[in-house]
């Protein structure tokens, strides 16, 4: 089967939202075994989605399209497609009564615009919406499909889900696939790919490595198309153990997990408590901690000490330390783990401060200086890094190698 | 000028990361006046690549590629670009030189595959990389240009400012556009259409109005073509102010600036400072505002306080408060914001308490039940709020929810 993903809207091709939901789809077709083999942008033009909806039934047998239901005059997928497919609109009744009950439950008068939403062309098999007002709409045209979902993401995934890849399930056969991913933090690509080398020539031509870089890590996916399931299986498994051998304590997980999700887990294993003290990351390692469900368990609190007041009054952080190295330095950094941990009385902890940028640079300590301390059960680390000079950026990148440290003294701790 | 983006990477077409890239470029393109025609994202596959480009040459006068062009076996762009338009690979000595001065920097021993991202196609401009190893590729071909990038973000963004940009603006002549967006936050799309339906209605063919909805906030873009500058600049002024008109204290700003932007702008405009305790949004607040640069100036610190202890300990929330309202409460808020300004010695606070789920919920406080009090210049509102069951999306909302009410608190103050 191939399929091709179109998404609409000119908010797209001003580059004024990101496209996310394409890579949602993706990955659960993937999960299916199939990769969607095209994503197509286009505006939100009569004459453009008409001509992409054209080009892709033509080469493909499923075409999911994303966006232009809302109830805004600038919406006009649901029209150009009941045009293209010679069909009219008509009042559904299920719809209409979904979209009443949302305005009663929000306590809103219900609008022309909105009771326009459950209008549906005659031919369709409405998709009604478990979290908006839009519904969307299944067509089959000549033993094709295609599929017409709102472009607000959560309402795109939860019709996904309940409702679009079940009849995918029921109407298509799917191939044998197999993947593996593996996540590494810590070191490059270029690293990576020269350490297992002598893997990845092996592999035979039904096999993939993709390499995933991300901000302070990246993952390597082995991927595996076949027709025996269990042979398959036991292929990926044996080039993922090759992998794993070449790699040791470069790889933190297998499976889309995160750092954050990781740390967590190991906390939990070990029975330990964590707590934080930010300064430059302001809070963000603490946010992607409280992310994950169940982080209560290890994680106890976090200060964001953003001054140097803070600093010495929260974490008790000595005057004279700041005076004579600055907030940051390996000496401050010091004395904000301990404050920390004396505050949380918790078993490990982290401690970041640093120049995030654009500005506060100096000779000494450049924009993108930044330093990080971990300590596990009593154990203490500090390092210094130099990132580069864009604020965010820093902040994520300083997150991920704080996050990387406390995970490898964790799993080196031997507790 | 027609303008067509073509990124490359199976790592999208399965879904496994997000294409940020071309709503990047889409957007410095149209500050210049010119819309992406359509984007279109292919797979690792010589084929399927030359396609595109041979598809994307047809119709456009300009092909912006990224991707595939890092050092290891699945990055094909360069060759297929190379066999595309019938050239050879030579020895660029810039690019080695830029190669080796990275690898001498970070102190790694420079590597074969590194070596061959020096190879650049002798009919091709090369477009330096000034933030990594991979050069880009400048094609002119029939009177149309093809540049070719790297698929990190950041690389691609400095290649583009620093080279693609300024040859492009030498190159093509530009319309006259003009845009103008308007922030507001707190309602909902249908309820900004119901209140603007008679301006929308008296827009223009030349002048589009577009609903931009994201957590917690939806932008309206008015955008405008045509040949007048100065008059199409008076015109999108008109029907700026008319949308002021109609929406009052819904617009929080004028411009592409977050909310948490806008709101340590006004606390910097009225001198006053800002301290947080953040409970279930976990410092996510708090990040948002560490984001922006120069937010020491108004920014004091927060108090990430997860668990019940914390908030005894920290914030001085009493046991018998917590045991007998819950931490979810307007009474622990009150005595969160209470707490955090005693702590910090700030002007304003945020405080944020509930259940983001996916558990925890109870009968009268259903997971998404969130307390958010702030607090400007001794004046206190605590608002109870019930989102829905998604953790990161009630973490997002909350945190939009509580800077909203801060800013509305500023606005209306008189200070």
């Amino acid at each position: 089967m191939l399929a091709e993903i179109i998404t609409i809207g000119d908010e797209i091709l001003i580059g004024q939202i990101v496209d996310t939901n394409s890579a949602w789809i993706a990955k659960e077709f993937n999960l299916l075994g199939i990769s969607i083999h095209q994503i197509t942008s286009v505006s939100d033009d009569r004459e453009h989605i008409k001509e992409a909806v054209t080009k892709a039934l033509a080469t493909h047998d499923l075409v999911l399209i994303t966006g232009g239901l809302g109830p805004t005059k600038d919406d006009i997928t649901k029209q150009v497609l009941t045009e293209l497919f010679k069909t009219t609109l008509v009042l559904d009744e299920i719809a209409f009564q979904n979209i009443k009950s949302i305005f009663v439950k929000r306590g809103f008068e219900i609008l022309e615009s909105n009771i326009a939403q459950a209008m549906l062309p005659e031919n369709c098999t409405p998709l009604y919406n478990t979290c908006g007002t839009a519904p969307g709409m299944w067509f089959d045209i000549n033993h094709k499909v295609v599929v017409s979902m709102p472009g607000v993401p959560y309402e795109m995934k939860a019709m996904m889900q309940l409702d679009v890849l079940p009849r995918l399930k029921n109407m298509f056969t799917f191939p044998v696939i197999n993947h593996c991913t593996l996540q590494t933090s810590g070191v490059g690509e270029s690293f990576l790919a020269e350490k297992i080398k002598a893997v990845e020539a092996r592999l035979p031509s039904h096999i993939k490595l993709a390499y995933l870089p991300s901000i302070g890590m990246v993952r390597l996916r082995l991927t595996g198309k076949g027709s025996d399931e269990q042979q398959l299986a036991q292929e990926i498994e044996d080039f993922k153990n090759e992998l794993k051998d070449e790699l040791g304590s470069i790889i933190f997980a297998e499976g889309d997990i995160s750092l954050a999700e990781h740390v967590c887990e190991l906390l939990k294993a070990k029975k330990k408590t964590l707590a934080l003290a930010e300064s430059c990351t302001g809070g963000f390692v603490s946010s992607l901690i409280v992310q994950i469900p169940g982080c209560s368990e290890c994680f106890m609190g976090s200060t964001v000490t953003y001054s140097y007041d803070a600093k010495e009054k929260e974490l008790g952080v000595k005057h004279e330390t700041l005076s004579k190295f600055g907030a940051v330095s390996e000496e401050c950094v010091d004395e904000m783990l301990q404050g920390v941990i004396r505050k949380y009385h918790t078993d490990c902890a982290i401690a970041i401060s640093g120049i995030a940028g654009p500005d506060g640079g100096t000779q000494d300590k450049p924009v993108g200086t930044i330093y990080i301390g971990i300590m596990v059960n009593g154990k203490k680390i500090i390092k210094r890094y130099q990132f580069e000079k864009h604020r965010v950026r820093n902040i994520e990148r300083a997150a991920m190698a704080a996050l990387n440290m406390l995970r490898m003294a964790l799993e080196q701790s031997g507790i």
